[in-house]
């Protein structure tokens, strides 16, 4: 299979070789932008703590990420996503070098779509529980604790964005490989 | 361009019309589950409530879908993505019988993935309370409030089931596009 592909590229290359190079290399310009929100966000998350004046010495009251699993998951989430895309990094490469690739740009579509997926169900979560902290609810009975940790509420806040930069990046990269596919 | 599609239509579907054509009957009948799915999870969760005995006649403590504002987002986003995928079919059965298209391949994955992230966030956003309704959380006093409303959590939580199938089957949809799009 790996031969047929190989023939493929040769061929498919000298006929479109620069549009889908052009394509490759925006991936991979992308591909580094995404890095750096998700790496971004997950040590934004992870550093996020904050500790409330206590009246008693003995007794500190401190939030921190661990403290909510949802938190915990993003950042998990985000770390494991900027991780492939460093992986993922080698695949752009070989797609500049051989623009006219298929069956790696269809490898490179299903994992992107697992992991934006990923992504984007941490990233939710986790604005779920932000917006909560925030707003609280009456009918749940649950407060909104930004009032009393605001540090820990504002860095949480900020380290979403990071990952919803990555998630857009994401859908972008899977209509960039197919249209390179569509081009083959 | 329709023109030159259609052209590369007729051409493509004389070389390589069998297996496109399974996979975009594929395509068709996974979308069918799909909607089912996230049909199915946008009507359980907006006909969940449920209605706490109380002591007083006049005060009735009462849980809906409405109370919490993840919830009412999680039903409009499975509204919108079963309606989306509806109207999907239309290309999805253009595709069965022109096989070799692309232009509209590459089209059904830009809006797949849109709609697949939306799906997620909705899903996934959902998931996170429905763990805090279960579980709550010490740290930021936030009770369980499954333990009083009971029959309104075991709906909410069902309810998320049809909608991550729909997410799953998004991820298949869209490898499914890209792999007819490579064989083109």
């Amino acid at each position: 299979m790996g031969g047929v592909e190989a023939g493929e590229d040769t061929k498919d290359s000298k006929t479109e070789p620069k549009g889908n190079r052009g394509i490759s290399f925006l991936d991979f310009i992308m591909r580094i932008f995404a890095i750096v929100g998700t790496l971004g966000s997950a040590i934004a998350m992870g550093k996020t703590n904050d500790t409330l004046p206590s009246f008693t010495e003995f007794i500190k009251f401190k939030a921190e990420y661990k403290d909510l699993p949802t938190f915990t998951f993003f950042v998990v989430a985000n770390g494991i996503v900027s991780a492939y895309l460093a992986v993922s990094l080698v695949l752009s490469i070989l797609h500049i070098v051989m623009s006219g690739a298929r069956i790696t740009r269809v490898v490179l579509i299903f994992f992107d779509t697992v992991m934006m997926a990923f992504l984007t169900s941490g990233a939710s979560a986790a604005a779920a529980i932000v917006y909560l902290a925030h707003k609280g609810n009456e009918r749940a009975n649950w407060i909104a604790i930004c009032q009393q940790y605001n540090s820990f509420c504002d860095r949480a806040s900020g380290s979403l964005v990071g990952s919803f930069i990555g998630v857009l990046v994401f859908v972008l990269l899977i209509i960039l490989s197919a249209l390179a596919l569509s081009r083959n």
